[in-house]
């Protein structure tokens, strides 16, 4: 199915919280060379006809105005999957 | 930074309220087009050196056993960005 994929993340110079706690358990699980973790999110567009140059502009706009929030969230990335 | 990506999604089977709600309210807000969206997570696993290959397979075996519910998730991509 093509579909058009956004990645959310938390700004670099924020505390993810939940990030740190999965850091945290796998240094304890024994993960010593795993410095950090941040968590974020993986969005999918789903569409069932092939996707357009206008509809991966569509979603760069939705991704920076509906699927992130922009004081605390930086879209990395918007990539085509046909 | 060298950082390992693993991106978990939720399984095709399975309802993921939260993307159908961003899919209702993509489609009230005029994108006809997008017909589904589900949600899943990016976790960024941060190094201070790089990243050999013994790391992406222990990234693959983290991500399967403790980043990922098997149940009701799949981990769709492990990627390393030097």
């Amino acid at each position: 199915m093509p579909k058009i994929i956004v990645e959310v993340m938390p700004k670099a110079d924020l505390l993810d919280p939940q990030g740190k706690a999965v850091a945290n358990a796998l240094q304890r699980g024994g993960n010593k060379d795993i410095k950090g973790v941040r968590i974020g999110k993986r969005i999918e567009l789903h569409f069932d006809r092939p996707i357009t140059d206008a509809d991966l502009a569509d979603a760069r706009k939705i991704g920076d105005e509906f699927l992130s929030n922009a004081v605390i969230e930086d879209v990395v990335n918007v990539t085509v999957e046909n």
